[in-house]
């Protein structure tokens, strides 16, 4: 029989979503893996949210900086997923790959689906996860094919690009 | 020169979701399509969010229900999305589907990937939404395949089989 943390486990791995990397800054750039990404509001202030495990090191950079960028990661992103999914070599997680500061200074993935940089307006402790709500105050979308790596089922996902229904 | 609120909205649209049914009920069955669940913690009590519109008539039903049902929608059910999508026919919307009370007594979509029954623990408003968090009190999880409805850039997507990568 299932406990109810791993029923909600189970089904929760159902939920498909897009894979975004969320950096901070303070000396260094951090950043984490994330899936719980999701807007809030577009008026009056474009607005977003993010759940952050307060075990991961950059939990506590976000709340120092006050500040996050959220990078929507591409199909072909997954050895970057990988790679800050990973608990070793931290210090190499930004190498190899373009970023740019944008307002905040935390790091922009030039080669992101879309950028949000986000000064954080509220937080929400919910026992072991902090629910981050950014207030955004710029937006990266470069001009590009909208082919995003996607999360279900505890694999890493790519669209159908024949299956669209509407 | 795009707005900010436009640039948001458009980067927005290439962070791929799975599209969930919220219900609640009052005399009646409420619900509203939404993209915006989250898991936040497993433990002590399974929880999640969900971002709700204020505006959509199924936020008051929430909110004085104090309880709410998410359903994960299977790449078959886009036509169930788009009736709950849509402004008409709302009394229709829960016609020719099996639904089925959990604990909260709000409806359960037999055939969904995953369903999470949700007493709601606490209520955030920023501006035009209200970000539901709802401990989980109940899960239904059929034995089933996992192939769920996706949205991104305003379209129903599903994934492709042969393309999962690791």
């Amino acid at each position: 029989m299932a406990t109810d943390a791993e029923l909600f486990k189970c089904g929760m791995r159902r939920l498909a979503a897009g894979v975004s990397v969320v950096t901070a800054i303070d000396s260094l750039p951090h950043g984490l893996v994330a899936t719980s990404v999701s807007s809030v509001c577009v008026e009056p202030t474009p607005t977003l949210l993010v759940c952050v495990n307060r075990n991961v090191s950059c939990h506590a950079v976000i709340h120092k900086a006050g500040a996050f960028c959220v990078n929507i990661l591409r199909s072909s992103d997954v050895q970057l997923a990988r790679r800050f999914s990973a608990p070793e070599n931290r210090a190499a997680r930004f190498d190899g790959y373009g970023w740019v500061p944008l307002t905040t200074g935390a790091p922009a993935l030039l080669d992101a689906l879309a950028s949000f940089d986000c000064r954080v307006a509220q937080t929400i402790e919910v026992h072991s996860h902090t629910i981050f709500i950014g207030n955004v105050l710029s937006v990266r979308l470069p001009d590009t094919e909208i082919a995003p790596l996607l999360y279900l089922d505890g694999r890493f996902e790519t669209l159908r690009a024949d299956t669209a229904t509407s």
